[in-house]
């Protein structure tokens, strides 16, 4: 990366480009790691909607960078406001299931309204950015600081000195957000610490986000760690190979449900009838207060079926990027991109306010200012 | 294929050649149907361990034929016994899970001791090997007739008129035995019925036997079908968009629990947690009398890392198999091949004989002969 930019951040400003969003293009990884900068909010929706970028953090990240750009273009415009609501709304239409995008442009619509002239506002829209991703930053920080006394627990309660066993689903590690990851988070924290961890990495098709980017991440830090396809988890809880589940969420209800990559509900049932460990790492960024049912509320992103039929891989003979078809072309498929995990399955979540259990009363309790059924009056 | 050669079987024998036994390649599907001639034991013990055939029938048929060429060898040498057990031994190793390997050997080993000559034990081997392959069909045929009749109580508890879905893992088609199939016998025979139903194919990571051959199985009878990658199945019974799971296994204890290809338990564990039907086609083949502990007992294959981190398609581009990888080669990967599904989970069998539910007292009613424990005398 250029000698401006941040080594570990996904998403950022060039403080001498002021026209300019930069981010690591993701697609090529573990292969290549590039750069990509961004000059204008259409950029940025693609950049979203191809999946340049993913992961809940990092995609409220960056398209709090995009309403930046789009206070740039909505300044030369004669109705700033309308203008910069169309940009906004592209944005919001890149990927339906992440809360954090809704959440990212409310965020940004209330810095704009402070603020008085086109110039404030574009300050004003930066400053916002900005502060989005310093705030995901600090968020995922603290998640590690509650999730390593999470981690230390369980290994206690094995015989000493014998390696934590996680498994992950998917990639929630720092490309899915701004630094630190939320899922990897303790991970990396308990690798710092010196506990003797390993980490059962699922494949995650069909992007197979697990097998590109979360093996990249964690051979970058050192932590030990197999890849394993998506099926394999049931066998290696029966085995007693896992000591907990970690992932990370798009989003979650208030009741503790939480939608997560395709196949993460899965896990949760094979670790609920194993006696394993489930737990959720997330920022609050990604809690959808308003929502009442999960299955009913949150959409499910239907993507590409080519995702499913062909897959994009590394030809070691060529050393070039070829995609292949899996299956024939006479066969239709079907690619749902999330599903929900009730929360009856999760042993609890790990918030940036600490450690709770999933269910209404303990989320309410480390979020008070969000209950919105405050007791009677005594 | 060549015009003695019939046309659906996976493995025969050609009567102007007595010593050629033939096989479906099945590598390459679905994108190229090959056939391939096996003029030796060894050939056949590399084509079983290379999974150029693959799936319980199939395996048990194509290692009766093995048998037969190994008496061949064998009656060329000073010790017909001991040089045919050698063989058979070869074959045995060739894969762990799949017990009616062992079954075969026994059928033909016990053919062979009825036999006094080198000539009349080939013979018997020849005949041996064929009649495995007939029962093998006439028992695929039987249980699509059981099969059948629960897929259409089945679709009599839906609205009229209505698609009735099915979940299939793997592939428990003809091509894993010698016709029929298992788990596809009753499906094959509800469309041949006229029964209107649509099939979602896991795609079965990570040798994806599912996005290949199912498929391709199932769009070369007409049957409706979409390939989905294996995360899905959770969701889709969350949805109620399936209405049944049908699957095939490599080992049955007689207490119901099934072994079958890695990630079958985790649809087991869905199916159950949506009140989805699960159920296991088997022919008695396939059942392991002696097991007392499926989790104990059931050797599970570990194949090499290599079917996880690489993945093999068919580039459009350059019309030609294409070998990619898929993570980072710092990465290590984990190849288990099966898993075991506990008869909790299982709401019924269905074998030759019948239905029977997932237990010692139902499964010994349906084969009383194999009953280890027959009750006191009254």
């Amino acid at each position: 990366m250029g000698s401006t930019a941040p080594v570990r951040r996904t998403v950022w400003l060039d403080p001498n480009d002021a026209g300019s969003v930069h981010i690591i293009d993701q697609r090529f990884l573990p292969f290549e790691l590039r750069q990509e900068t961004l000059r204008d909010t259409a950029s940025v929706a693609c950049a979203i909607r191809d999946m340049h970028v993913r992961g809940a953090g990092c995609i409220g990240a960056v398209a709090a960078h995009g309403l930046y750009l789009a206070a740039r273009e909505a300044a030369a415009s004669s109705d700033f406001t309308a203008a910069w609501e169309n940009r906004a709304a592209l944005l919001l239409s890149t990927r339906p299931t992440a809360v954090n995008l809704a959440w990212a442009v409310d965020r940004v619509r209330k810095a704009l309204s402070d603020a008085d002239s086109s110039s404030a506002k574009i300050q004003a829209a930066r400053h916002a950015a900005q502060e989005i991703a310093d705030e995901d930053v600090r968020c995922c920080r603290r998640i590690g600081e509650h999730g390593l006394t999470l981690l230390r627990e369980r290994a206690a309660s094995k015989p000493s000195g014998e390696t934590l066993q996680i498994l992950t689903h998917c990639n929630a590690g720092w490309l899915a957000f701004v630094e630190h990851g939320s899922a990897t988070a303790p991970i990396y924290a308990a690798h710092a610490a010196g506990l003797p961890l390993h980490v059962w990495v699922d494949e995650t098709r069909p992007r197979n986000q697990g097998a590109r980017l979360t093996t990249w991440e964690l051979s970058e830090a050192g932590v030990p760690h197999t890849v394993i396809a998506d099926n394999t988890g049931g066998h290696l809880m029966q085995r007693g190979l896992v000591d907990l589940v970690l992932t990370g969420t798009d989003r979650a209800t208030r009741f503790g449900d939480v939608a997560n990559k395709i196949g993460t509900y899965l896990k949760a049932l094979a670790a609920a009838d194993n006696h394993v460990p489930f737990y959720v790492a997330l920022p609050s960024s990604t809690f959808d207060w308003q929502c009442e049912d999960a299955a009913r509320d949150i959409p499910i992103e239907e993507r590409d079926p080519a995702e499913v039929t062909h897959i994009e891989g590394w030809e070691d003979d060529s050393g070039r990027f070829v995609t292949v078809r899996l299956s024939p072309n006479s066969s239709a498929a079907a690619n749902w991109a999330f599903d929900i995990t009730p929360a009856r399955l999760i042993t609890a979540l790990i918030t940036e306010r600490g450690v709770c259990r999933a269910n209404e009363e303990d989320i309410a309790r480390l979020f008070p200012e969000r209950d919105p059924a405050p007791g009677p009056a005594l």
